[in-house]
């Protein structure tokens, strides 16, 4: 593994994504990438009696379908990294035990399915693994009545905030040819002041700016280099947010960037306010409509920017700011 | 890095704890490893005014007296691996902030410690680090309002639970001769139907054994192979639990065997029950007790098994067992 420039880390060994797949509840179902999906379940709740469990079933899901397209078993993988929103990531712990995989829970709010590939990726770097999976999750109701309100109370959420998308991605990871892991450049906790636990895509946007920036500068490259970057979960606010402090620095990615959350949901037909968010928002995205586009060729080269804010509903009542993370990892085909 | 036997992991480079540190609370300093600890603060609140702010503050101290023993700064570190009980490990983001350090957040519950050791060895057997950060925390009081009860309640504790431990350890890992981590197996999720949110020791016992069972089967080797083998923290109930799991593997851990959870409190003068408890506890032991030791030769090869219950209180109220995870260390004078 080689250190270019300040922080960014270029791979190796060629570490492939084998597969993966992107499972999403009934609202994600009825959104614009709908037919790139796995499987969209008809019912939030997915035949669970908790929505708790529903969210460990959609990683459960997400994980057996990626086995399934590469034709793995769990017992052929030696790590599984996962993580999710739910306080103590029981999503992923209750969701994951059933394959006896050897488990490494990780935590990065909504960058988890950035840093679950990065800490897969480098554990075949390291030969700690010859396959591994990445996974994680996020569903909506879980998240509501976790950090904002429970259902039935019927906030009126504001126009800043986002919507917790209902949906897992897995992808299962390997050294060999294809869709791989080129680098990455791992985020730093960056906090600017934001207190509106209403506003993420604000709080997040200086994260993925300053990760955008290290990895641009760090591989002296332009965004016109990249297919296109893709960020999660900004939303409208936070990618407007994104090329403000971006063009502070000279760089516009205006012309190749996507956020997932605002990819997910169509904003003409779905009242979803600033775009979907969660861990899942971006996992689900990248799982499903970004990598079946590199598999067609349609894209050969991309950024993938997560972004996560770290903050709990006990750190909000007591007033602190939302500082935030964004990872970043670079795919490209070298089929 | 080599895969031995079925999971375990022995490491080609020699991956040396170059510097620990460890810093506790007043209840912890007036116990028996008083005078190991590098701290012991007087005040559980360390002068801040929340207790989570507290638990921060305990990461940061332990970090930088770590970075300190070792003449190292915040900026020549490539990565820092952290988490802690605290819903969204809001302790480690918060208290880890500043040191503008590459930042992978992991979620291990009580058995952070190991995890972030292995995920840190991992990075340097890989080259993405040179130099990498180990460390999390616990408190009592952050703990126990956000698990159990607020402290003004005054909620009378069974007999067999256990008491968090309020403090931190901090590890330096980089790529040379010395006290090394020489392999590492990395736990699968068991769950063994226990429902006792009162008594982790019996919920975390079958993963403890799980782990050292592969471990030494993988290894080929026998407990008396090691000078001592260390567990955190299953205290008294889940100790006794653990020996008998493993009678019925043919392993007999008994005369080299101790748990941090019943090291760092003296079971005759200090109230806690059936020992310490809490990512901090197996930390604070290891970071400064167990590693002195190693440094003095006192010990020069040790088995080291921190334990997690993978629970949270929605998991708990929602009638669910409690599964549990145990991560090793094979930690060597390398000298």
């Amino acid at each position: 593994m080689e250190k270019i420039g300040n922080r960014t880390l270029k791979f190796s060994k060629d570490i492939c994504i084998l597969s993966s797949a992107a499972i999403v509840g009934p609202k994600e179902g009825a959104g614009p990438l709908s037919k790139d999906f796995d499987k969209c379940f008809s019912d939030s709740a997915l035949g669970q009696d908790s929505w708790e469990k529903a969210e460990s079933m959609l990683q459960k899901c997400a994980v057996e379908r990626a086995l399934k397209k590469c034709n793995k078993k769990p017992s052929e993988i030696d790590l599984i990294f996962a993580g999710d929103l739910l306080n103590q990531c029981t999503a992923s712990s209750f969701g994951l035990m059933d394959f006896e995989i050897p488990f490494i829970g990780v935590y990065g709010a909504c960058s988890t399915m950035a840093l679950t590939l990065i800490s897969a990726s480098i554990s075949i770097e390291s030969g700690a693994a010859e396959k591994a999976i990445a996974v994680t999750s996020s569903h909506f109701c879980s998240a509501e009545r976790q950090y904002r309100f429970p259902l039935e109370y019927g906030g009126v959420r504001p126009l800043t905030s986002q919507w917790t998308v209902t949906g897992s991605g897995a992808a299962v990871l390997t050294s060999q040819k294809g869709i791989c892991i080129d680098g990455c450049t791992i985020g730093k906790i960056t906090d600017f002041s934001i207190k509106d636990a209403n506003n993420m895509g604000a709080a997040m946007a200086p994260a993925a700016a300053d990760t955008i920036y290290s990895y641009l500068t760090d591989t002296n490259t332009k965004p016109y280099d990249y297919d296109m970057i893709y960020t999660g979960d900004l939303g409208s606010v936070g990618s407007k947010l994104l090329y403000k402090l971006l063009d502070e620095k000279g760089i516009d990615i205006r012309d190749n960037h996507k956020d997932c959350g605002n990819m997910i949901f169509d904003p003409n037909k779905q009242d979803v306010h600033a775009g979907g968010s969660g861990c899942g928002c971006s996992a689900s995205v990248l799982c499903s409509h970004i990598l079946n586009k590199m598999r067609n060729n349609e894209l050969n080269k991309i950024l993938f920017c997560a972004t996560g804010a770290l903050l709990s509903p006990t750190s909000i009542q007591q007033g602190e700011n939302i500082p935030s993370i964004a990872h970043l990892i670079c795919i490209k085909n070298k089929e």
